[in-house]
């Protein structure tokens, strides 16, 4: 198998904090016995996701002092990178997720000079996530000088500005889709149409559907699976990534990130996903032209 | 008024963070607007209220990269100090704590130097709160080299050390000092007398009983104060590290730590008292010996 290299861009990365407690008590004090850490965002997830796919990962993005001790590859910043608290009691987690840190005009040169340098090797490239304190049209900024095709995860301000300089897929949920066009709903295929992109719009359990200048394609998983949807969604864009480094068909493309989606649904953490299912769901999903 | 210096040590200094929410959802996802950070352990406390009673203080402790930036005169360590989440949905809060940090030898030698220098300039020192990753004897070996007074302000284990090597006074709650005697209640006076040193003992709305080898005091506040316990312990024993440096008589020590930790209550965060009810409560409060 060809050799190919994604880059995921995390502008908002996080330290993910896990505290597990014996119960949730509102107005309670609670002795946190466990403290777990991981890097977080939905960047990060894509790329824990495409190296357990054995794929070739190049991952960048702002870290703070404390994250940089884990991220030791990404740009750093004066500020704190903003942290996400999940509070776990039994099998139910609560979140905390914090707004992001302020980023200087010279850490953002730093951060587009990094962004070149990484991107100029790049079959594919990721973008995910929120920004943190950045100019609205950060994303598109990227995508302006990206010489390889972009992925955009985003939603609201960010993704509508990013839509405006050409990436060459979006994947939101079909809520944030018709929310772009200040809808309730609509079909993804016409809200694709209108906006001029092509969009990988995910149905949670449903699937999800692929609306391109080539055709509308459909997808959902073989069977229900129980289990975790977050990171889900990282999962599916990873797949996505994968399937345009590797110039494979939409109806490909679209059939794998529903099957990847599934099988990280069945792994309680972001980032990951079960192989065995994995195997069984590309085997057996099924894609219908629109 | 003669300057005194009264050192106060937190060995588990902690970053206190703050996440306003609207309202607490167990099992949610909550987008935190407002993080509000600030140093934060018992001594740190401690320290605070003495600056705002115009005392001259000087505070060490163990801190972390992260709160070196707030506490730069600390003894740096390698690990990050532990974190206090507080969740405040409206008046309510959550607290969850951390555990502290382990503390290598190399560091531990560092803050014996630290307080040997700060100890030979102070006319009273306080130990407060619970250890980090060190000794259980760590207060205890404090005690044995401080030239100065020591008032401990500690629980279970390493109180158990800290009252071996002779503290001038310890400041326990009445469980926790019941506690320290295997059982589940007693007169103060009688727990005192049993373990051989002085005890100021805080009784919360109660007041306070404080047993010395030249005897018995109690005292009340004047009134009940509606408002935050949290803090009021720490104020209590800053009042106490007053009296002492100041070579006070025990009941005058007592009356002016009863007035203060009421006045603390008064105001809803730790290391501040409500300095207009601190003087009403001075002239009122009222000291019967046992």
């Amino acid at each position: 198998m060809a050799v190919v290299v994604i880059l995921t861009v995390t502008l908002n990365a996080a330290l993910d904090v896990t505290y597990r407690v014996d119960a949730l008590r509102p107005g309670g004090t609670h002795r946190v016995e466990d403290v777990h850490t991981r890097p977080g965002g939905k960047g990060v997830n894509v790329a824990d996701v495409l190296t357990q796919l054995g794929e070739q990962v190049v991952a960048t993005g702002f870290a703070g002092p404390q994250l940089r001790a884990l991220l030791p590859g990404f740009v750093p910043i004066a500020a704190e990178s903003r942290r996400t608290v999940a509070v776990l009691a039994g099998a139910e987690a609560t979140l905390f997720n914090e707004p992001g840190p302020v980023i200087s005009a010279g850490e953002w040169t730093a951060l587009l000079s990094e962004f070149d340098r990484l991107a100029a090797d790049a079959d594919v490239v990721v973008l995910s996530g929120r920004l943190p304190g950045v100019a609205p049209d950060a994303y598109a900024q990227l995508i302006t000088r990206c010489p390889a095709p972009v992925i955009l995860d985003a939603e609201g301000d960010c993704l509508r500005h990013g839509i405006a300089a050409g990436p060459t897929l979006i994947k939101p949920n079909q809520d944030e889709l018709a929310g772009l066009l200040g809808r309730e709903s609509g079909h993804p295929a016409d809200l694709a149409a209108e906006l001029g992109v092509n969009v990988a719009a995910t149905l949670g359990s449903d699937g999800a559907v692929l609306s391109t200048a080539d055709g509308v394609w459909r997808s959902r998983p073989p069977r229900a699976v129980t289990g975790n949807p977050t990171g889900a969604g990282d999962a599916f864009t990873a797949a996505l990534a994968v399937g345009l480094a590797r110039g494979r068909s939409w109806p490909q493309i679209l059939a794998d990130a529903v099957a990847l989606s599934a099988a990280a649904v069945a792994v309680p953490v972001a980032g990951a996903f079960d192989a065995a299912m994995y195997r069984e769901f590309t085997d057996l999903v099924t894609v219908v032209k629109d």
